[in-house]
């Protein structure tokens, strides 16, 4: 892809990843009675055993002090929100005991609220819950999802559950009650079940490949299943996990939506309808063909001015620069709906004319 | 999509279904030592248990005698050639009883050459194997694929590995030797695994929405794995699986390969030119998106001028007409390629000026 000019006009982030640090560690918000369960390992996860060669973090940025390493990315790209994806909080649902991983969603959430939010006014949190629990789950999304900058929770694609199951109900209730975003981020696809339906891919580059499938299932789960029948305000972003791949899904599911709808009387439009109305996906990685044309054409056909919110999946090695991702060509006000705009109706924030200097 | 004018010109259906029936019955075949383990139920096999509502078979079609059915079919559209997917023989592969498994893929070849290949000049036969057992599927292979009308093997997306995986090399080393296809049909998925990454869909709407994310696995598999650098004369055909995924799939999978490539010292191409050396897919069932453009862009994306084949699934219930599948303004050279040219090279067929009367 080649540059843009430089624009001056400022930009939502959809995805930037924080760590705890020596600076801003996570520890004293962790309760007295949780501290000695976690040094006994009670708050152990299992791995999805896969490992990029090259690390995952970019080496050309100082992560010392990641709060401030994020401050400069946004001043760098005249970011005007940056919504943080904490890290490794949002994979708290696979913790296997399920009391320690309410207990840590909590801590994520109280850590963002009392040490990253307060560090930089353009920063905008996720609530970090138990999936696993969801009755608990809800409870923690009202606890915390009156917070103004708490804008979304996030979970991540490997679960215990298609999303679209009943199981999830409660947590859908609240997300739609608190008006906060349901967001999907990767996190351990691979460690409770394989990331494609027949077996585990045998190197960290075929799995990457294969991220995009498990979003799609859990996509066509939550559509087909009637979650936004149910549950008609709620909003999902999905983030990381490509979006050309949505043209084909949308073509099939519409097309055997024809055929097969008897068997889904709940559902009272077409599935792209839902899509159109209810679902975003972030930008990084962004597909790279050969003839740009051919992502333009793809931004088409998946309304690209609707449903893409710009990421950059700061600080990670296939990180998004903003004046790179995107051909060239792309005209300015689709550029500003993928960049700002679209994101700032997700999130409730201020319009790009008022958020101008 | 609206008609095209009749075309004089012969096709080539790459996928119609045969079954045994009264006057054509499968049982003089089996040898006798397998006859009573069969009446035990050793030749059982695991259901995936979603039901279409509307069963699978087209209503309009007098399927008393499939082969008299299938010879209409041929005639109505000038179908020059058609390969039979025979049913439920493409899924041996699950039969519990290895053994029997073994047994019964040579009853279903022995069938189609003494009793489908001889009642029409235009049929061709897919090879049943055992691919649970590929020592013996390679013998298998060895001996009925020198008949010149068997021109291919089948297996299902439901496998106990993924396809790129080293249990599978004997069946692609006695594919390559016997100039045989390696094809691909929907069986029995989710009987097995659950079709999804995440767990198993709920409507059958739902689940034939997914059969998509296990042929892009087996793919990405058979590319990453480097099948294709082993086996150089290999050459695969993905039957019923969509097509408008390959698109987003081939830009993932060549993005990762510059930066991940060191995973897999291997690959000495991009994983797309092995596609679309080694690749090819049928149409059935086409995408079929509000604006018919988006296909003709999805097509170009593809190279469907190199990668896809058409097919009918004839008799079933999400047939697609030759006549009707394609948008009306599909340039005539395009449209040749994948209705009669891409197959005839795939096979070894006559070419398309040797074909017409």
């Amino acid at each position: 892809m080649s540059d843009n000019p430089k624009r001056p006009s400022p930009l939502i982030d959809c995805d930037i990843h924080i760590y705890p640090s020596a600076q801003n560690p996570l520890e004293p918000f962790i309760p007295t009675e949780f501290r000695q369960a976690l040094a006994q390992g009670q708050g152990s996860k299992p791995s999805h055993g896969y490992c990029n060669p090259h690390g995952v973090d970019r080496r050309d940025v100082d992560l010392t002090e990641p709060r401030e390493a994020i401050r400069r990315h946004l001043d760098q790209y005249n970011i005007a929100y940056g919504v943080l994806q904490p890290q490794p909080g949002y994979d708290i649902s696979l913790t296997h005991n399920i009391e320690v991983g309410n207990a840590m969603a909590r801590v994520w959430n109280d850590w963002q609220i009392a040490t990253c939010l307060p560090f930089d006014d353009r920063l905008l949190g996720s609530i970090c819950v138990n999936l696993n629990d969801p009755m608990a789950a809800a409870a923690e999304i009202r606890r915390v999802g009156g917070h103004e900058r708490m804008v979304q929770i996030v979970g991540t694609g490997e679960s215990t559950h298609l999303y679209g199951h009943r199981f999830y109900h409660p947590v859908y209730e609240a997300c739609q009650e608190m008006g906060v975003v349901f967001a999907l981020h990767p996190g351990a696809e691979g460690s409770l079940h394989s990331t494609t339906p027949v077996g585990r891919p045998s190197s960290y580059f075929e799995w990457h490949n294969s991220l995009p499938f498990t979003f799609q299932a859990h996509l066509n789960s939550l559509v087909i299943e009637g979650i936004f029948e149910r549950f008609p305000k709620l909003m999902v972003l999905l983030v990381e996990a490509g979006v050309s791949w949505l043209a084909q899904l949308m073509w099939r599911m519409d097309k055997n939506f024809k055929g097969l709808r008897v068997t889904t009387p709940w559902l009272r439009q077409a599935p792209s309808e839902y899509i159109f109305n209810h679902v975003r996906l972030t930008t990084q990685p962004i597909e790279e063909p050969a003839n740009p044309l051919h992502l333009f054409q793809m931004f088409e056909m998946i309304h690209a001015e609707r449903t893409l919110c710009y990421s950059s999946d700061f600080p990670h090695w296939d990180f998004d620069d903003p004046h790179r991702a995107f051909p060239s060509k792309t005209p300015a006000p689709l550029l500003e709906r993928i960049q700002y705009s679209n994101a700032a109706e997700l999130y409730g924030l201020p319009s790009l004319l008022a958020a101008q200097p």
